[in-house]
């Protein structure tokens, strides 16, 4: 017997829990613990829904909460790989590929349809939408770094042109504004933090 | 120098970090740990969009999965208070009702505003919107139950007819296709373990 239209939901529903266990390198803000893919995904579809009016070009905010709700969803085959550390990236595109087809997969056709192109299209990074989506996901670990006294630029030992090269361009192009407000927060960080003193 | 409309939006977004630190009673689906509030959410809002056509009602998905987004941050002041425990729901309702003002009140006031009535809808329940996001709000937990051989089920020893007469009124009401597949493995797991076995 073919399992029914809500038993393959359910089943994809049962396996995306596992994304409360990918362990990112982002402190929580309280510096407690290091923050989980899941609750992650809560935050930015949250600051895309407080901060949309910041946004670069004309996004449509639902799309962009849904893009960020399943955005890391591949992470629970293809594993999380920290951002200011590139020696993991190698082979990351292909693994992530790879698990979108399988975790979709378990949808029915035409949802497994639809969240693979969201997925693809934020990877992407062209659509206006995709864009600001994009932004929020290099930003919000900024804010969490300048809250914990340096968080993952301190523990990747990353320079202030480090993370500008890197969360400059991403951040800039989704939302200007924002990528002012966190180039300030770095800056304040190295500025108390720098060898010299 | 009042803070701007930027800065109070970043303040609510650190602020509700601590929602991650909010730990429900209900186990994750491996047993590995309890839930907590943050990735919860997340969870519901995957659910929202993924069963929305089995909704009692003709819903705005997106509005459900923003009321999710945001159903359990007044818990970052208010604490979870666990379902299947009646003695620990008094005073809730008037804790919550403080939390929503001071947390959502960290918002620019328009925002402050909407997620405030978007809240109260939720817990009104009483529009079709609120009434399938409470259904989900009660059905995920019954999943997690049933896969960790009980969970709160067990943890609280409540009985198959407590299950079904604290349960099955608010899923029943805003997902009646859900209420069927949740009695159904609640059914199975206290076949398993009644009593008299
Ligand atoms: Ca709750």
């Amino acid at each position: 017997m073919t399992p029914s239209t809500l038993e393959r939901q359910l089943a994809f529903l049962r396996e995306i829990d596992r994304l409360k266990s990918v362990v990112r390198l982002s402190p929580l803000i309280d510096g407690s613990r290091r923050e989980n893919s899941a609750e992650h995904s809560w935050h930015l579809a949250m600051y895309a829904l407080v901060l949309a009016e910041h946004a670069a070009g004309t996004v449509d905010v639902q799309r962009v909460v849904k893009m960020l709700l399943i955005h890391d969803i591949v992470e629970i085959d293809a594993g999380d790989v920290p951002f200011h550390v590139p020696a993991t990236h190698a082979g990351q595109d292909e693994r992530e590929r790879l698990a979108a087809e399988r975790l979709f997969g378990l949808l029915p056709e035409a949802q497994a349809a639809e969240f693979r192109e969201l997925w693809f299209e934020f990877e992407a990074a062209e659509s206006d939408d995709a864009k600001f989506a994009k932004a929020l996901d290099r930003f919000q670990p900024m804010l969490h770094n300048a809250a914990t006294d340096g968080g993952t630029w301190v523990e990747c030992a990353v320079t202030l042109e480090q993370v500008t090269t890197r969360c400059r361009p991403p951040i800039e192009r989704g939302a200007p504004a924002l990528w002012e407000a966190a180039a300030g927060m770095a800056e304040a960080h190295y500025r108390k933090h720098s060898p010299q003193d």
